[in-house]
């Protein structure tokens, strides 16, 4: 299905937000970028999130899996192992994908997709400049009793998700 | 923590997006008005979900717990009890609240509560004008089957929740 028109009513440097009439009816909507995300697991079996903080939730710090934005004519998985080595370090690995997501689809165009990432070899860190993202790794034991302080969408999916298929 | 800055540059009825500066950094946000969904279960023990049309992802039909906007002044499981028994005439029963979640902390200020309800009773639905919304109950056996097909990240967290508690 197309919209009967669409006009962008604001553009930014990472969404726009575009009003289109759809069966008669406008829809206010934001436009973000493709994104990717991956529930890593180190070479020990370790869950390896990153903390940081969320200007979005009132500049707390959240748990989160590894993740960013998947840039022009690149496809998911390279963006997904890319933003990985860059904030933790990791790569290789054996890689499968876990779901694509919808994050808020009453109005969010975020198409996001979550890989499972396992046997990760260590490698050296490549943060831009200014981000200040800490590694924090779960034990395997652990992951369960850290589900209750995750509130970030995509990584409560995605460690559920991978808890399920590690398990079975 | 609060914002040096905050503009609101373009202003919507659902959204606003407003441009703060942190820590000497413009961030661009959406602020979007609080949400509650619910993890609805009839008193058979069927999952009660709804299908609707999303133009935020090509007007593709998706699978989605029964939730909605939180009105000025109201509280959450307010707001979820209303929704619920506008969109699928359910009422009563059992609640709890399963989690507060963030569905993209990386730019969208989104407070969204998933509640959990259970031997919801029969009654009158009543949509608003122009909704148009399929209502779907799934039999306790099939909700596992039904997993792969979810793409919204609200339903996948709350429903992924929701086998856990009860089965535990």
């Amino acid at each position: 299905m197309k919209p009967e028109s669409r006009e962008v009513v604001w553009r930014g440097r990472l969404f726009d937000v575009v009003v289109e009439r759809w069966q008669g009816r406008e829809r206010e909507l934001v436009e973000h970028r493709r994104s990717a995300a991956v529930v890593a697991f180190d070479r020990a079996g370790r869950l390896v999130l990153v903390r940081q903080l969320r200007e979005a939730v009132g500049g707390r710090a959240l748990l989160e899996l590894p993740a960013g934005l998947v840039d022009d004519g690149e496809d998911e998985v390279a963006a997904a192992r890319r933003e990985l080595a860059e904030e933790t370090g990791l790569r290789g690995g054996r890689w499968r994908e876990l779901r694509r997501l919808q994050p808020s689809p009453g109005f969010l165009r975020e198409p996001l997709t979550v890989f499972l990432a396992e046997e990760l070899e260590e490698g050296d860190r490549e943060l831009d400049d200014g981000e200040d993202v800490e590694l924090v790794r779960v034990p395997p034991d652990e992951v369960e009793a850290l589900l209750p302080e995750l509130e970030d969408a995509k990584t409560l999916v995605g460690v559920l998700l991978a808890l399920r298929v590690r398990a079975g």
